[in-house]
């Protein structure tokens, strides 16, 4: 249950388990990890997720930020962790661009991680910015099992 | 600028551009009102929404948590309103299931809206609970063009 | 470590701890409990606390805020809990008046405990509105001392 | 209504606004601001703000946090400015020492403002992290009265 150091092995490995999740396929998003053990989020403009007046809806940025201060925080832990509070601030609308979320740890402990993450256009504006506390189980991670 | 009373007329006219939305269609949410003028979200389970362990990712509650939110507080307004902070707690896991936000309006402004989301199965099981801050523009609401 | 019921002889230990801390003193608050076992705290109004521009520093309603979640969500625990994230929306700005927070559970588990809390007016008016996570400890609640 | 840069006048107006507040003197803090435009908020140790556990009361944090980010931001404007929405993570539990409170801009706009705050002890610990969400009035500020 005791945090871990993040390594390449471990990354290699969360982001199999992140390509084999359905909402990676449906968002069209890809994991990579900063050589400052950052999770990178990457997805490209996906009209689909346009709300009805054609900009980005808000729960796409949502997405990222969850997703990225998940797989930030989770390269310490051999458990489960869970988001447990997560706050958001929208600072810029966005309509057809590509999107990065970054996360950044902030503290792993042994019950509680924290993380703050940053959502930038290419042109590096940006667009929202948050906060996550997630909650360390004592689940063991399954081994991945493909898909 | 100012803000109105809801009307049925209005939740139509809200409902029609929710449905014009394509991130509606690749979801395959439903927007309703109850009685009591809150928005309601239904989503029938989705698997391409699923997280790496088969559990439904915490962007859809997120997801969930804005539009219930958002489609609460725009009844009161003939100008665009964009979210401006959203706050989540998740309070249990969720697999598997339906799930339905409802947003209940916390204070209508000249400058910002507030409001709490709460997120159920069909069992009642509270998911998540969240707060919302919502910008009042000054942009006149387009007249809906269909799709 | 598990949580229990609220208790008239539990929300008596808890007022005692309160009526103990220095805190409660310079600022001049009660805890009291509702029938319903929500933390209620009342705080006179008190000129100390009050900005350059003479209305009530935003500090007081936040820390009115964490008391109430706190004090609120306490009772279901014989361990030591933390506040781990606390969301504020401050909604009037108040001056020279009475303010009374009260606190409502969401939820209480084995790790973590939820709640929501409301600042009010004597006259009704909502000032702020707040939800708290709170960290359940392995920590023994020292048996009351007396000061 | 439209922001400026922050300057060295504007600092020290608001510094002299701030020690004027009650609430500076019941607490014994001081404001500063670093040489990249931060708010950095003193708080020597006081023991009238301990809660019943002898450790500092959350709502020392808290008023800190909304303190360095309000002074961060308030440079950039020459009208009032209200907290609209505070988040907190408290990250780590403190007791007799000394707090240092510093912001840092996020965004500054014609109706919203953002900024983070940290709350730190002299080791260096982290104690609390923030952000904060803040209201652009049409309120222009009072000349300083003095006190």
């Amino acid at each position: 249950m005791l945090h871990k150091e993040p390594s390449g092995e471990k990354q290699n490995t969360l982001i199999r388990y992140f390509n084999s999740a359905p909402i990676k396929k449906v968002y069209g998003m890809t994991l990579s990890y900063s050589s400052s053990n950052e999770a990178v989020f990457d997805l490209p403009y996906n009209p689909n997720f346009d709300h009805a007046l054609d900009a980005i809806h808000g729960g796409v940025v949502l997405t990222l930020l969850d997703n990225a201060g998940w797989f930030t925080v989770a390269q310490f832990y051999d458990v489960w962790i869970s988001t447990a509070d997560l706050h958001a601030q929208f600072l810029e609308p966005v309509a057809q661009t590509h999107l990065q979320g970054v996360g950044h740890v902030t503290r792993v402990g042994k019950r509680l991680a924290h993380a703050t993450m940053d959502i930038k256009t290419p042109e590096g504006k940006l667009v929202a910015r948050g906060s996550g506390t997630f909650a360390v189980s004592s689940l063991q991670l399954p081994p991945f099992k493909g898909r």
